[in-house]
Formats: structure tokens, sequence, C-alpha cells
């Protein structure tokens, strides 16, 4: 029934997956002779900024466009962290403690990695048993809070929650810094009661990420907290990740924030995952975490979790037991109809073909 | 008579000022909603780099495609040099050296940093003077040479020049890269006898550069000699210089290698380099080093120094002394015959004016 | 009863608080004026590690002598790992994850840390986990396990402990590393069975601890595997850990093992222990983990943890609940009977005074 | 006439071949059993921090106790540049420049190595042309001079030198540091108009080398300028340069200045060195650089310099031509007259046997 091009045809993998929206190109096709300055001191990125700051209420905010999630990581937290004994409070499952292939460690910090639960978030109470437990000059010294928005598990904080954790950083000395790898989702989710001006108001430093929300690549990393914004373009130099042509990522980034093309993405994306959580629910499928933006986590049998994976693309993200796991489905900007039909499909079927009858009956 | 638009309209400051080749846009933009594997695990990148093992005669190199000339640097760096007390040895004039904050530093390893003259180019003899210099475990151990092509005085090696360079290195456990940034340039100067081929046999690792010759970004960095591959992949992970979306970088090096347009946008460059030289030296300037590329180097009374500078965008390479400077002049793939003109009207006026007379007299 | 000054008479806070065995200084003091080559390339460095590879029937062993604990660590660590992206696994309570100010992050490396219980002691099971969870470019690659004997927690592994551990590393690709600050106390503890031949066979690499054992410093870092040990000198001086007079560690590992005096001062720290834990069952009082070695945790109210540590400069390793605490007592090769005879006095003092009888009721 | 025993009988190689003056191991003979706070916090690293300071005229210098020169060189340079993009300028002969295995890189930063001449010495001159050189983000920031008294090569500054270079740092921004491995024989050399107050006052941060005074082992760190001073011991610590029984090196510079047994050592250097360059000068020989310290540079014929390299375990500096060889003799706190009459009536004996006059007529 499905053939091997289909999982290139619908592609649940993750929000990377396709270019990016043909506005965001056609933005760079129309200026491809234009001349600007290099390295990010031109008019497109001055431009984009000035857009990024009033969205989040913080005209004096510094704003540095970067390549890709790891580098804006990296480049943030080595901003605040300007000795190596200086160490990062990370969820268990935060993308900077388990993805990065040890980029917060190559530039020399420590990650205190507390554990979060299945959603994946942090709280006052987690980090409070982290910095508890430091003192003194045998120990690293936590300096920084690294939580993401939406978290790797598909999840959001809400203002109360944000609240507390930036409360509980700023009165114990810690920088608190949010990865916004999928800001774009978590903003336009259903449950959603933050905005960018509040979390720039709560936050020290977060990014705004663009390559899993339709832009070819870029992120825009916001530093609201000043202590980092002396040094930050010898840092992004030294550490390989200045581009020559800055202003091609000040140019998606205007594109997208100029009529609102950032939001309407993310929401599609949001839309589409909803569709296909009806879908799994109608069903009667499980799943792992609760669902909240544009990633799905679903439990399903080992040989249905297979099936899907190579039909859909979808990776499987935990073994739960020997017959049980845990996939991951996401939805992008380009997710079409079809794709959701598709999918939507696939689970109806497992059901009508009594799969899971037989699962539950185990 | 020059507005301060001007600038912008005839830009010789370096040759990424401007987005890149239409064709290269447009290769984006017609696949803009495809799905494609991420991390550069694409069909697009294996047919980029399939083209250039082709080009390169080097069926078993390895291709890694990344975003910018540090990051490619450091890479191919870290990659060769397991062992941090192990050492680059580059010209005093070499970008690692002096204009990348110290990136490779960063990465633990000493630049060793020999006196090249003026035409910032490497020879055995000085590579010799900083290996002899070496030995025992209270230095660093010399283990890979790095020279660009061309270089960062626009020269560019010959083939016998290099071949000394690589039989050098080869006989002394030295490995040899190359830092093509400038690469299409200097395969397209009239003095060049090196093919990529040639390159490929002599060197251990090279990139072919993208960024600075049409390409929105990019460097495909190509490795001959194994003993770098197994862990590249790790390591541009680690280094956060992995792009989520690898294959938009393939993409763009497929259309730039499909049917020439890489090769045909060095040649402009180089065409228009010449024009203004001829005009240089028709108007009686004095070239601070051989003119053979993209990059003219041009020796100019301070005052008119910062004139060309102001009107035209270029960069004082080098204040010579108190009343004379060296002017860098670069050309693109995007120079049109108009700025071409321009800045030989500009010469061709200074030349008018008598202001050479005066300086020359002097 | 206690003055300030008895803090200092009857010190239990650690096993380096006194400066070192008369004969280890007399065998210094004898060959003042002695000329020896330096770095370690000395005629009683090269004496000692004969001695060493003897005891440990490893006649091919390279053997280095370093200053102290972090510094051996972290180039043992080092010296296995040439790729930053390779990762140590270690149990949470492991030195080198809790005590060495990040030490090992800020040489690149990530320590994984895996959760071991109150014994401190990793195994096959717990390694394997963090094993299993790791895989592809995206996450750091588990290359070395880390474990300390004694443990921090004073507790050691058996041979068929360690010997299921060294099989699983094995055959898994995996470097076993023994970190024997205190391999002296383990080797002369009543439930021991192992010996220097049986652990030199088990690991890859480890280390007999002089610092705490009576020498004035120094540490005997022996490498039975080879993989390392090419590069060692050069990683020695690097990272800062080569002495210039590195015969004067050479020379006290050589009095050191000259007559059994290590073993005997191991010896005689284990009988003071033992008394002590006498006095404390005799007492009632619960310990925290297993009595086996130098090292010696007890639970005791807050009010008489802070008197102990008060009293005798011992160390409150954890606050379990806000009335109870473990405090850690540490015999020396310099404690005397009197230290011993005043420590159980005081416990004796405590149980007759009827507190703990009160603290039991509550 | 001589055997190979000899090399060990008379040893000219440097100033570290012999453990320690009597006096210092008796300090330490004497507290063997002392009881004391470990990690550097005892009442000897006190007392000994006072009487430096007092000697400084300093009394708010931090004073720390090291282990080694390269380590204390590490630290000193982490402590002031907080960022890894903030580099060294040292002379090219610098110490941290050539002989420690890049362990500056290693921390990250860059040296930039200046040309400074045969003396080895920094000019205000020298320092400017490479602060002049960089500028903007894209190049490494100068923050911190290194310079050594006495340098590498035996001479010594001035107070008017050493003034000048104080003045352009202060006036410029940087930080300067002298490295002080050797700073006894410079202290008490007989042009020397420096004393340890007016390097307190002209450096931001210096040391009081032991290892090569006499000392078992240590360097006395001191920081004038307190921009460094809050995280030292994190600092320490994360290297692993802290020694657990910091309180041995306090013993040791306790005694070394309780009674100037400190300078009576280093001026017995110096004496027996003028008593051999006063040989070498009436047997005809030149110097290869000016003599002022315990460090004698000698030009000799290439057989000469090898057999007194054979014969006096002296180092061949320098191989200046086929035939002429640089050879270092090094005098220490034990050398005897015994060795100085030996190295002399060899000096002699090339003299009489008329192969200097051979030499001369070449």
């Amino acid at each position: 029934m499905y053939t091997a091009n289909e999982v290139e045809k619908y592609s649940f993998r993750n929000d990377y997956s396709e270019g990016a929206h043909p506005f965001i190109i056609q933005s760079l096709f129309t200026r491809c002779t234009e001349v600007n300055l290099p390295y990010g001191a031109d008019k497109h990125s001055d431009a984009a900024a000035d857009m990024i700051r009033k969205l989040c209420k913080a005209p004096n905010a510094e704003v540095a466009f970067l390549a890709g999630g790891t580098p804006t990581n990296v480049l943030a937290i080595s901003a605040f962290l300007r000795n190596a004994y200086e160490a990062v409070i990370a969820p268990v499952s935060g993308h900077v403690n388990v993805h990065e292939t040890g980029a917060i460690e190559y530039s020399g910090h420590k990650v205190i990695d507390v554990p979060s639960g299945l959603d994946g978030k942090l709280t006052p109470e987690l980090i409070d048993s982290a910095v508890s437990f430091h003192g003194g000059e045998h120990m690293v010294v936590p300096k920084l809070v690294y939580l993401s928005q939406s978290t790797e598990l598909g999840t959001i904080y809400s203002k109360a929650e944000l609240t507390a954790i930036s409360e509980y950083c700023r009165s114990h000395g810690l920088y608190l810094f949010l990865d916004g790898a999928r800001l774009g989702s978590a903003l336009m989710a259903k449950e959603n009661d933050l905005d960018l001006a509040d979390i720039a108001a709560l936050c020290d430093a977060f990014y705004i990420g663009g390559t899993k929300n339709g832009l070819l690549f870029g992120e825009a990393l916001v530093f609201t907290d000043n202590s980092a914004t002396d040094h930050l373009r010898w840092l992004i130099k030294q550490h390989g990740f200045m581009l020559a042509k800055g202003y091609i990522v000040g140019m998606q980034f205007e594109e997208a924030f100029r009529d609102g093309l950032f939001f309407k993405m993310a929401k599609h994306e949001n839309e589409c995952a909803e569709k296909i959580v009806e879908a799994i629910r109608r069903c009667g499928f499980e799943l792992y975490t609760k669902w909240q933006t544009n990633q799905i986590f679903v439990i399903l049998p080992t040989k249905l979790a297979e099936e899907l994976s190579e039909k859909f693309g979808c990776f499987i993200e935990s073994r739960l037991t020997d017959d049980r796991c845990a996939v991951r489905i996401v939805t992008s900007w380009a997710t079409t109809d079809d794709a959701v039909d598709a999918i939507s499909a696939w689970f109806l079927a497992k059901f009508c073909a009594g799969i899971i009858k037989d699962y539950i009956r185990k």
C-alpha cells in the first residue's frame, strides 16, 4: 500500500525536511544582486532586529542572527558564562544535554542535568536541588538555567511556570536562557498564555527559531540582559559562527515578521498536529506525553512503531518495553492536507484491522 | 560627484556583498517544498559530492558541506589533528593566523606562523624552518601545513610550487590542507596551471569555496586522505557546524557544478579585475602585490586611499608609511560593467588631476 | 572540654592533613644535592616504575608520576580519549563528576553520570544503561568507564564485581580506568580480594595514590593498555602537569615500595578506622554506607554532626533530613592511638548522655 | 679524562637538577606529622604570603602557591583573560611561546609572538607593533603582555625598561605579567636595579620561582591587580593545579624567606656563573648573549659544543651555523666550587690546546 517513495512524499520525521516557505526564498531572490555590508552589519539584519525588538517590547535588546540551534545554544551559554568553571543547569532531556554531541562541554562548561520527568520541564524545585548541591571551589558554579519552549517532548511552559522559574533564577543569581528552536509552535499553541514580550521580560536571553519554522535556516538570538552583549561579535567569530553573508538571515527574518508569516506557519503546524492527534485518539492509541504543539509522541506496539517509522519517516523516541515504543510525529510549515489524511488513514487502518484490540487484550 | 549610495551601487569591498547568482537561488526556489533527509544525508548533497569527486578525479574522496570559511578551516584542522599539542604551520598572513579571532587556538592548537613575504606564500624552506625548530615534548608537534589558493594577497601557487610543498609534507609526515575560499578565482586565473585533480592529488584536504563565488553560502570540504574521515560527522556536530537543512548547500553546489556556472562566475571575477588592473597601470599606479586573481592590491597616497575606500567600499589592507597605503579591490561574480567603468574612471580622473604626478614627484 | 586547637591535634578531616611519613621525607633529605635528570627521566622514577611493574606483574606497563588526583584523572582520560566528543561514564558520586570543578569538561569531554546508589559503585547494568542510550553523531560517544577503588563512599569492588565490569568494557569497546587515590586502603581492606596484579589485568589504566597515603604528594599512573602511551609526555607537558623535578616523586615511591611502607601505612589507616567503627557500633549509631576502608560515614543528629565536625574537623557529607546528617570520618597514615581514643570517647560520651535515646524517641 | 659519571657529578644542565636546599627539606621534616588545613588554606601558606606581601610592599596583594612554571603561567593568563579571544603578547623566545607544548593555546588563547632579538626582551615599540596590528572582531584582542625576568636568554630588564613597558601597558589597557621562574637570580644580579616592591608596583601579576631556586618545587604567584583574584581558586582547581597538601609549598616559602635563604641561594648561583664567565672570557670565547644572571650562553665550535654538552650536561641552545653553536651553561643553588673549577678548567684546556686559535683562524 505504501511505497518507499511515500516517505519523501509524506514526511513526519521533523520540521526541517522542507527547504523554506516560497515567500522566504522569494525575498532572497528579489535581492540577489543587492549590495550589503557583510557579517551581519547590514540594513536587513538591522530591520529584522528592530521588528523583533518591537514584538518583544524590548527596545534595548541585542539581537544576533545565527545559522542553527547548536551554535545558538553554544554562543548564548558561552556569552554569559565567561569562566569555564561556570555551569549550565538543564533538564536531563534538554537538547544541550543529549543531542548536541557534547558541544557545551567542548566549550568547557559542565551541563548539570536535573531529572525532569516525561514532560521535559524544569521547575524551581528541580533547579534548586542542583543549586543547593553545589558550593565551594571543588565544584562547578551553576550560573545559567537552560530550558526549551516548546520542550524536546512537545510540551510548553505556562506563564505561571516560566514566571516561577524566572523569579527563582533572579533571586539566586542565575541567568535564564530559553531555547526557542520551536518557539513559533509554542507561541501559537492553544494552551499558550505567553507572548514574546513576556518571554523577553522573564528570560535574560532566548532565541526565535527559524530553521524549524519555515526559513531556509536561521535563529534570532535575543539578549535582554546586557551582561553578555559587549563581546558577542568576537565570540561569534571565534566559534566559527559568523556568516559572511549575514544579511541573508536578516532578509529571511524581515520577511517572516513583516506580515505575520512566521506565526501563520507555526499555526499551520499546530493545526495539522491537532488533526493527527484527533485521529490517534479516535483510534484508541495512547499519547506518551501531553500533546500541545507540533510534536506528537504516541505509544505503539513495536511492530506498528516500526511500520509508522518506515512509512512516514518518524523517529522512534524511546523503546519503552520490549513490545512498546514511543514514536515522534512532527508536523511542519509544509505539511499538506494530503499528508495529514494519509497518516490519519494509517491509524484508522490499524484500528480497523483490529491490531489495536489484540494489543490491548495482551 | 559620488554619493553615499554609490558605495552600495559599486562595491569592491569583497566578493560576498551580493546574495547569490539567480540560478543558485532558483535551484532552492523550485525545490522549496521538496522533502529531504536532514543533516547532509540527502540526495542533493550526494549528487554534488559525486560531481566534485569526478572533477577531482578522486572517486574515494570524502566531501563535507559547511557554511563558511572559518568553520571549514577549524573542522579540517581539528579532523586531522586529534591531539591539541599538534600544531598547524601557516604563513604569517594566513587567514587562520590573523583573521579568525583565534578560532584555531580556541580549538586548542597552536598556529606556527612562518614569515611569508608579500606574496603570502609558503615554500618548503619556510616550512622546514618551523619543522626543524620543533622537537621533543616541551614543544608542540607540527603536523599540518595550511595554505590558501588564492592567497590572502591574491597570488596563486603554481603546480611546481604546490608540488614541491606537497613532496616536502609527504616526506616529513605533515598533512597538507588548502584553504580554497577563493579557489574558483585561482583555478580560472590566466597564469594558473593547476586543476582540481592536481589539487586533490597534492593535498590531503582542501575546500572549494562557494560563499565567495556566487553561492548564498557554503564550502565543499574534500578529504583525499582518509585519516580524518571516520569521525567527521561527530566533529561537525560537536563544533556546532552541522546544518539541519544540509541539503540547501548540496542543492547550491549541484547547480554550481551542473553546467559550469561555478567556473563562469570565477572567470567573470577575474576578467573584471583584469580590466581594473589595466586602468590602474595605465594611470601609473603601482601594485602592492603581483596581480593574479580577483583581488587587486594597489598602492595609493593615503588621501586617495581613503577616498577610494569611501567611494567604493574598499578595504585599506596596510598603512605602509604615513602617506602611502595598500588598498584592496575585490571583484565578484556580480560585478557589473558599470562598476568596472566607474572605478576605472576614478583612477583616470585622479591621474588627469595630476595628483599622481605630485605624488611621484615627492 | 575540647579546645579549638584540638581540631589540629586530632583531625579526621581527611587523609592528607599531615605532611608525609618521616621515611619518605628522609629519602629526599639524604639526596638533597644529588644530580638527576629533569622531567621524570631520572633513575629514581625508573626504579620506582620497575617496582610497580613487578608488583603489578605487568612488565610492559607504562608508569607516569603525577602530582595529584585531579591532574592524574584528567591526564588518563585525555590520553585515552583523543577526540573531545568521546565521553566518560562515571557514577554520579564519582570524583570526576562532582569534586573536580568540571576539570574533565574543561578538557572538552562530557561526563555521563549514571545513578549509582549509596555504595557509589558501578555495575555492568548501570554502564549498559548509558551505553545503550547513546548512538549516532548527535550524541557523545561513551569510550571510557571511570570508577574509584576505594569509592568516594569508602566501599570497595570485589574481584567478581571488577571482573564483571572489565568484561563488559572489553566486550563493548570501552576503556576501563580506576581512580586509586585511596587504592592503598582498598588493597589492605579485610574484605578485599584484589591485588595489584588483578587490577592491572582488569583495567586499562589505574593509579596508585600517594598523596592520600603518606607521601608528600604524588600518584603513580599505570597504563597496561598501550593505546595512550605514545603521547603521554606531550599531554603531561601541555596540561601543565610535568614536574621539573620529577625525580622527587620517583624517590618517594621508591621509598614507599622498597620495603612495604606503602602497605603498612594503609593497613594502619584501616585498623584505626576499624576501632572507631567498633566504638560507633557499640554506641548504637548507624552507618550511612557499609564500612570497608579508611573512610567511615556515620549518621548523626544534626546537632551532634555539627559538634563532631567542629571538634574533629570532620566533613558533613550530606544533610539527609532536617535533623539527620551523614558525617565523614577519615583516618590517615598519621592517625594516633590518642586520636582514635579521643573520637571513640566522644561517641561514648554522647551515648552515655542519652542524647541518642532522645533522638530515637523522636 | 671525563667519565660518563661526571655528568651527574658536575651538572650545568639547568637549575633544577638537585632536589632542594637542606634547610628547605628540614622545614618539611620537622613538621611531617603536623596537622594542616588542605588546599592551601593553611597557616604556613598564610605566613609565607604575608612575608611576600611585605617584601613586595603590597599589603593587598593576593598570593597563590603553585607547583611549577607552566601551571603558573597558564593560571595567571587564564585568570586575567576571561574570554578565549583575548590574547597574550610575548617575545618570540618567551617560554609560553616555545617551551610549554602549546599550553596557552590549549587554554584557548592565542600567543602573539613579537620578534624580540637576541636579548629576548620586549620593548614598548615591539608591543605596540602587535597592538596596532589588531582591531575588530575578526582578530584576537591583545589583553596581556608576558615577559620573563630573567629572560629565557639570561638577560634582565632594568627599572627604566620595565617602567616604560608598564606605562605602555597601563595606557593601552593591557595587563602586565612577569614570569619569575628565575626571579631570584635576576634580583641578585649585579646590574639589577629592581626590587620586589618595584616589580609589584609595575606589574599586575608576577611570580617568584622556587623550583629553579632551591625549593623542592613551588612558585609564588602574586597578583597586585584585583581583576582576577575573585575566582582564582576555581580556576586552580579546574585546571588540576590545586595541591591537596598546599601547605608543603607554604612551608618551603616560609623557610626560604624567613632568613634570606632565597636570596642567598640566588646570589650563589650568580657568583658561580660569574666565575665561569671570567674563565670563558679569559680563554677568548665569545658570549652569545650578554651575561647577567645564572644562565650563560657561549658560542663554541660545534665539536667543542658537543663535548661540553656531553661532559657537563649542557644544553645546545641553537646551531648558529654548520660549525658554530650557542651552548647554555646554568648554575644552581647547589653548584659547588669543584664544579666551577672543573668547567673552568675545561675551557682553559681547550684554550691551551690551541683549538680556539684554529677556530679563530678560519
